[in-house]
């Protein structure tokens, strides 16, 4: 089966890219007729030398997108992963000519296609008389042994298409920039990685890749790479990478020294998530920053970041009041067991809630219980709770605050630190049943729900409706206990047939929801954990 | 199973993630024991007012791709889909105000939990006196009636950050910044669309979507949408999307009117290319610029684009001397009967070749191979070939070049170009023979390819030595020809023996290509459509 892309056909797509950055970018123009993208100002740049890139299209921002003051004059676009044709290329290079430039830079990638179209372009235009240079980049660090085509050209073009943007920016001759881009070029090297494959639109993915296997040195086009290794962490393959590309064996190396300066690059073939580039970046900062000077671009101001302070001191928190109940006595440990309880259901609901959450919100509401269940266990390792209710909840809600996160753990903190106050004077049943109301109450007043709404607050309003019973001259703990968890399960399982009033599942259509939700779920089961404990 | 990432942990992916982020950017520094992000120049801002924003983590470049001179202060971020600690948004705000700010705007999505700990923060903040308002933005446009959580926050935030940034920047104090944000947020619209699902680090995917399903108006954490539709074109779901947002009976829709100024958004989800966005932006532009003035941002310059001159016209091509040989007699109508054979041969190959080309390269071979056979029907269409072989091949090469592209483009363009020369004097079948050598030898020249190589050059070689043949006198045009065709088919199979010496399969290692070269596959097949309409 073909992939699934936007596009309004496969056949025009490279036009329909490049159409909607000129659309949207006033620095821009199309040549017309060609699929070729200049500088709206071209004819600012008498006297100066042109730079002209440019290849198949499917590796956006790349090219078009580096167009600019500084960087290129112009691009030609191939068809997907197509050199561009040399009607194309020439018609560029006497555009550029015909804006009064002094001659024209080709950077062109080292693969076969845009060599010749390149190269014959170049040839049919010093035949009419313009000055046209061509660089070949060959930066690809995957083949320890070099064949007769060469190093392929990679994501390190773009760092050629910044230096001689810059040179060119600067007035530099066309043969000087060609000098010094050749220096430059030599001393690249770039490897690729991959998790999956790419594809061209309206075809089969190029390659395939088991869930457990990563590709390591790929082309560009999906081109194989040097070979697969099996997953690992982003630690662990950014060590594999850096080793093979410094690794002197290898005839692609880079030819790095121990203390010198060196620029990273870190950038997508496609697929990965911002948040998995930081991640990488942060995981070659620190291979890299262990002997060398490194600076980092594009995107980020280039200077040295090797011993840059790259954190500063939160402001100290407001003093608290030091904990005036003795802690580890009976009471402690009988807390203690039920936050452990409590603790291990929730970890062993994570997977059944994540689904639940899974069909009406985000599907993390296991994980984010979790989160709060291993939280609370790190802290009693920490030493005996109090064995104050009302310390005991406000620690609890400190905790919860900080360590669980999202909405659950602010709703919880609401509650735990509403609920402290009335134990704070006395701790009898009529005072735990007041606990129960006021923490219902800053529930609603903040998370905007009611009873009704299929939240959490459906188990725990249940409960303390039953809890009220605490609140009668003689009522027994564990009865009206035993009766609140009951409610509360119900309450739970009766969220299936309601439509949900707040919270993400909020904006979900009733027929979509078929299970409880997993909110109401996990309070039922913290009662019900609660319940066995003081029952044993 | 979870989805494949690249990170170090689960547990520790948004702290690695903004850790490389601030190892890479020296205008950031990270606030010591939380989750947050500061300008490094936070002592710069005395007097001015502050701006802080954030949310779960896994939405990169949001949020702390947004910090800067002109945007926000700081950045909170949480797990991964999960609102941040109250304790580290306290703390973001304790750290701006010692810097000497004058105030902070926190800077909110609609979603419960962000609202409930950035909202518990700012109550803690100021009660400790220090000044904080809070905006909750909800663009969403999805719903069409509102439910009691309010319309969520999308990407439309980005706008925010933008527009308070410059006010915070420009001196505006805290009550006018939040005043006016107010309403901007009122005007805005934000739509999403998907066409798979995300996923959290460690998690299976959200939602499952199938091979010909669209999500309409999801959430930015995989929350469900309003409905799904059926795959469709770029344009078709762009049109869906701006009625859907500006239909006035949908309680969330964007309160447009004819002959509206616009600032018009496209971003992505995660999983879109750089491609898709490009013709996504054409379509809207397209869309919204019949009746509006838009300004598009970020990434572009701020101008109206409407009627502005997006396209420059190409310098002429040097004047071709007119065509002197008669076209349309008998000549010249075999001509067309060979190439329309070659064609409808390469097009019936398409998905052949591309199969093999999977195996070893780009997987385009078939594509670019059928490109070429439209782009001859479509130039036959308009007319009988000139009947002189010269001519023929001369304008086949001036085809190709621009019309087939890629490296097979180049290469038949060299190829014909030179086989021409031969045969301006002479047709004879010694002439053909010296062609076919031309041809042959230019193709080694520019495209560093030998026999042997696993090429296209292969099976042509192995026809020209047959060729060779047609020098001596009485040679016979069909026997010579049939013996010419066998052999480059034999070359052609031969070539699955062969380890790649140029060209893109020559990265792949020997024992993975067990298939022939579908270039060299394409050229016998050509061969045998020449041979068999000449022997009819």
């Amino acid at each position: 089966m073909t992939s699934k892309k936007l596009v309004n056909s496969v056949a025009g797509c490279a036009d329909d890219a490049l159409a909607g950055l000129v659309a949207c970018n006033p620095n821009l123009q199309l040549l017309q007729g060609h699929r070729v993208a200049l500088r709206s100002d071209l004819d600012s740049l008498k006297g100066r030398v042109a730079l002209l890139s440019g290849g198949g299209s499917g590796h956006e921002p790349a090219h078009a997108g580096f167009i600019g003051k500084g960087m290129l004059t112009g691009v030609i676009a191939g068809a997907v992963f197509t050199s561009p044709a040399v009607g194309s290329i020439l018609a560029a290079i006497r555009a550029v000519a015909q804006a009064g430039t002094v001659g024209t830079l080709l950077i062109v990638k080292n693969y076969t296609g845009d060599r010749l179209n390149f190269g014959l372009a170049r040839e049919q235009a010093r035949a009419e008389g313009i000055p046209v240079e061509m660089v070949v980049i060959g930066d690809d660090s995957a083949f320890t042994v070099l064949k007769k085509a060469g190093r392929r050209g990679l994501c390190g073009t773009v760092l050629i298409h910044k230096v001689a943007g810059a040179l060119a920016e600067a007035g530099v001759g066309l043969e000087e920039i060609a000098k010094q881009v050749n220096v430059v070029a030599k001393a690249m090297g770039t490897l690729g990685v991959s998790l999956s494959s790419c594809s061209v639109p309206g075809s089969k993915p190029t390659f395939e890749l088991s869930a457990d296997e990563v590709e390591l040195g790929l082309g560009i086009h999906g081109e194989a790479g040097v070979r697969r290794i099996k997953m690992a962490t982003a630690d662990e393959i950014v060590k594999l990478m850096l080793d093979h590309m410094t690794n002197t064996t290898n005839a692609s190396h880079v030819p790095v020294q121990p203390g010198s300066s060196v620029v990273m690059m870190v950038n997508n073939l496609g697929g990965l998530s911002f948040l998995e580039l930081g991640i990488i970046a942060d995981a070659t900062v620190r291979s890299l920053d262990a002997e060398t000077t490194a600076a980092a671009w594009p995107n980020v101001a280039a200077v040295s970041i090797t011993g840059r302070k790259r954190s500063r001191v939160a402001p100290a928190e407001p003093q608290e009041a030091p904990d005036s109940t003795a802690a580890g006595g009976s009471a402690s440990k009988r807390m203690a067991l039920v936050l452990e309880r409590v603790c291990s259901t929730l970890l062993g609901l994570e997977e059944h809630l994540n689904a639940l959450d899974r069909a009406a919100g985000d599907g993390d509401c296991g994980t984010t219980h979790s989160r709060a269940a291993r939280a609370i266990q790190e802290w009693l390792k920490e030493g005996p709770p109090p064995a104050s209710p009302a310390q005991l909840l406000s620690k609890l809600s400190v905790l919860l605050l900080e360590k669980m996160g999202g909405s659950s753990g602010a709703l919880y903190g609401l509650f735990l630190t509403a609920a402290a106050q009335p134990l704070k004077a006395k701790t009898s049943l009529p005072a735990w049943s007041a606990a129960m109301d006021a923490g219902l109450e800053a529930m609603q007043k903040y998370g905007k729900a009611a009873p009704g709404d299929r939240t959490m607050l459906d188990s725990l309003w249940a409960a303390g409706q039953e809890l009220q019973a605490w609140k009668s001259p003689g009522a027994d703990l564990l009865q009206v206990l035993t009766k609140a968890v009951k409610s509360a399960e119900a309450a739970a399982e009766a969220t299936k047939n309601m439509e949900a009033g707040a919270g993400r599942a909020s904006y979900i259509s009733s027929a979509r929801l078929e299970q409880p939700d997993p909110g109401a779920v996990a309070a039922a089961a913290i009662l019900r954990a609660i319940l066995e404990v003081l029952q044993s």
